[in-house]
């Protein structure tokens, strides 16, 4: 199980200036409305995500059993919610399980990141996976048409077996392209948005792939929301650091630092970043006054960025909240030989784990971020594995969500993504888009651009 | 050269609420003040950065000729500033230039991270380049016992060739170590900073070993380091741009967001974050004062983050100044084939170069962030090739540099990192370290943690 340590959260002896307990106390009434809320939205089939556990994922597991065993590399195209979650994953287990398949990301339009992938890859084993719901996503089509293309030429008999596609269920092209051509497809469901889809066929798909075992994932998503159903904050961890977080926010500490002291986990801070970012990120609150609210999520790593963040993290403006992520066990450790005896310099590394320093240095960075008065917590993964990482997406899928209700935000809608897709269909020629054009090209004379 | 791109960044009529130009005028007295800090610097030889592109680099022509062929990969131990401008520089340049020799860089005490490092190469062929100015830095340290017992083992009549240390010119533990054994050795000169010595021995001479041409580097360093030794600040776009992000963050903007629109530079926004939060992140000004300064980098990545951090970015609080990094012409791109010439949805990117796709996408995000009056610019590389990449160094180094000055604080120390370190010795069991550990065990019986 998951440990939550948000000892330094709250106002203690060694840390006078930090949140006072009774605070909670009289946040108890905001917290009931936000939980009947989402019960509310739960029972109108809104927060598919806590459902998640209990999918059906037979069609999966049929899939894998089906697959030809030529196949030992995937490619996902996608991007942000259909993206994210799939790297975080495969980032965290490929070395802690020694998994059997690769998998590739192509979550860009970056020629010379493509360029790295096709060099990297075999052709003849590896099948790629299109996911986009609407089917329309410019980065992810721009990708699939270019490697569509390739496999069709190259293997004009047998590139069907080698391209699958997620996408709404019945809407949108790509539908309609599996449909004429026979490709293998899977779901993006409708009552589960973009960045919650971590434990839909979204994310499933490649992480059964590559050699996960997607039902224990699936449990520790279970326990977890098991866990965070409760109204009792002090018992529920997502709501008391939601809680915690918004109270922080209030105060002016408009940033939110997660520093896992695990390069494997690293990318799930870039998980999290579109999770907190897009979801409380929002210029209007339910009733439409503009009240530009969000907490700006930054990633840090242990014990890298002390070299690099810790002086400002510790001197600068008192401006953020520190979420540590740190893990107890690692299947891979080293013990560091004693190599100079008789210099004090490094004899005290001598005969020590990797990981006890690692760990050292972790708990170092508490006590002296603590010690400048800096509000931050730690997530402790007894070992990294899939029940673990279930545990953590739900947590911070239900704190997420309780937090948005907090700031009376909805927290599953993203208006402010428009502008730049309509920009980018003006700039890229696309029907219907003259006026778009237009008022581009009135900026770019104003501000000398050539056209 | 590169471009700066800085229409977005004060008040137009497509932003009005944008800084208004005469704030640079009424600012004129304050940059004067700091450019005559900066020349006195420089006489006085403490900033030793900005005589970089001179330094004699002939004893890495000489190593890199006297290099066993046999080797092709380098694996760099340091962290920080002994580690960071060597990712970037690679990253930026393995593919575009097709550099013919591997870098892999152990800046972390990752268990798991050493894991995989150690499964990537071939001992045989690797040499380790250990880079710590004092010789003590616990992390590198670590890195440098596992791996150099690992490799005199394997090597014994033959294991100085494979490592070379790159520290302190006299002093310290290494070199001593150095004389010892007999090394090969390069120096971090005592003038230049860790977060300014990526043009010193500490970045080139795996850059070197990489391919790169360490020449042009310099060169483009040199460039930029005369166009922005003018006190002109519309002319010298190192002051300009520092200028500029101290007043946005004297209006209360906390963050400085870097989104290279290119994975190969995504690096660079690292090395960017300790630069910017090390030098400027402080406490004190230099009259001893409790200031609390800093404005928080965070690097993200176009096109990828528009799906991620966009919402927030354009909707979210006004607290942030962006800069766009982007590249007009790519060594390997790719058309778009019109797969599906008769569906809208996505005929309109048929032939399209991706490159262009992902520069269009560029400028629709500079359209819809101005349109919600979000200070932005971008720094424009021609192409990514040494030249340019040794243009953005100095630019950036000059820029951290005039900033500190304007806010009245020593950009060249880091007092703030102490703590952390002193509470792993304690914690590691270091001797001297008694009074710490005690400190630290009434801590951990405070709040109940485990000894």
């Amino acid at each position: 199980m998951l440990k939550y340590a948000y000892h330094n959260l709250l106002a203690s002896p060694h840390f006078p200036s930090a949140l006072p307990k009774q605070k909670l106390e009289e946040a108890k009434p905001a917290c009931e409305t936000a939980h009947q809320e989402i019960l509310a939205d739960r029972s109108a089939d809104i927060l598919g995500f806590y459902n998640l556990p209990e999918t059906d994922i037979t069609h999966i597991k049929g899939f894998m059993a089906k697959l030809d065993p030529r196949f030992d590399t995937m490619v996902v195209l996608g991007i942000g919610g259909s993206a994210l979650g799939n790297k975080a994953l495969y980032s965290a287990l490929k070395t802690e399980r020694e998994l059997p398949r690769k998998l590739f990301v192509y979550d860009n339009v970056d020629p010379v990141y493509l360029h790295e992938i096709l060099a990297s890859i075999n052709l003849d084993t590896t099948i790629f996976n299109i996911i986009t719901k609407s089917g329309t996503t410019a980065e992810t089509m721009a990708g699939y048409m270019i490697l569509v293309d390739i496999i069709k030429k190259k293997f004009p008999n047998d590139y069907r077996s080698r391209i699958v596609i997620t996408t709404d269920k019945e809407k949108g092209f790509l539908r309609q392209v599996i449909k004429d051509e026979g490709y293998a497809s899977f779901t993006v469901p409708d009552n589960v948005g973009g960045r919650f889809s971590i434990l839909t066929d979204v994310g499933l798909v490649s992480s059964a792939f590559s050699g996960m075992d997607i039902t224990l994932l699936l449990e520790g998503a279970a326990a977890m929301r098991n866990r965070c159903s409760s109204m009792d904050i002090m018992n529920n961890p997502a709501y008391l650091n939601g809680l915690i977080h918004f109270l922080y926010y209030r105060q002016g500490k408009n940033i939110s630092v997660m520093m896992p002291y695990s390069n494997s986990l690293y990318d799930f801070a870039d998980w999290y970043r579109q999770l907190w970012a897009e979801s409380l990120g929002k210029r209007k609150d339910l009733k439409g006054r503009d009240i530009f609210v969000g907490q700006t999520p930054v990633k840090a790593l242990g014990t890298t960025d002390q070299h690099s963040q810790v002086q400002l993290y510790s001197e600068g403006p008192n401006d953020k909240v520190f979420t540590f992520i740190s893990v107890e066990s690692f299947k891979h450790d080293y013990t560091i030989p004693n190599l100079h005896p008789d210099r004090e310099e490094v004899s005290y590394l001598g005969d020590k784990k990797l990981s006890e320093l690692l760990n050292a240095e972790r708990f170092a960075t508490e006590i002296a971020l603590t010690s400048a008065m800096r509000p931050n917590c730690n997530i402790i993964f007894p070992q990294i594995d899939e029940y673990h990482l279930g545990e953590f997406i739900m947590l911070y899928e239900i704190q997420t969500v309780f937090t948005g209700k907090l700031l009376h935000i909805n927290p599953l809608d993203q208006p402010g993504v428009e502008a730049g897709k309509i920009a980018t269909y003006a700039l890229m020629g696309k029907e219907g888009f003259d006026e778009e054009r237009a008022e581009i090209e009135k900026y770019k004379q104003e501000h000398g651009l050539e056209s």
